[in-house]
């Protein structure tokens, strides 16, 4: 389970997309706030691992490729720590 | 834009791991309620085209493989408009 305190700290960069409180900028991204820590956890490494293409894909798997498996846990958490 | 009323005509499939309310039955399975309509479309889209692999995509991909892109637009539809 991951530390949502320190999932903030790696959150700058999802907010351009995700929101400052988890809600998506605009119609194609996702809300993110209250979301299930485990899928959160699970899309981000699917992200990662290239398991997923089409869309925003490519973009997520950049962004995603620089965190370690500590960080995507910490943001999975940080993310389902907050209220939809 | 969907038809969220035709939508939950088609969602008794999505019931057992989305939840009546569109909250997930386990922690792997993503809430549904309240996301962007668009991103739901297109997740949807992207199982039925097998741009995910991993987690449940094969599952996700089976289950949307009846469905046409009408049904899809209305299931995203209907969860956008439901409550988180």
């Amino acid at each position: 389970k991951g530390n949502a305190e320190a999932g903030e700290q790696k959150a700058m960069m999802c907010v351009a997309c995700h929101g400052a409180s988890g809600t998506a900028s605009a119609p194609l991204y996702p809300n993110l706030a209250g979301q299930q820590e485990a899928y959160l956890e699970h899309s981000l490494q699917a992200y990662k691992k290239g398991e997923r293409s089409g869309g925003q894909a490519e973009i997520m798997k950049a962004y995603v490729s620089g965190l370690s498996d500590e960080d995507i846990s910490n943001l999975a958490a940080y993310y389902a720590s907050m209220k939809p």
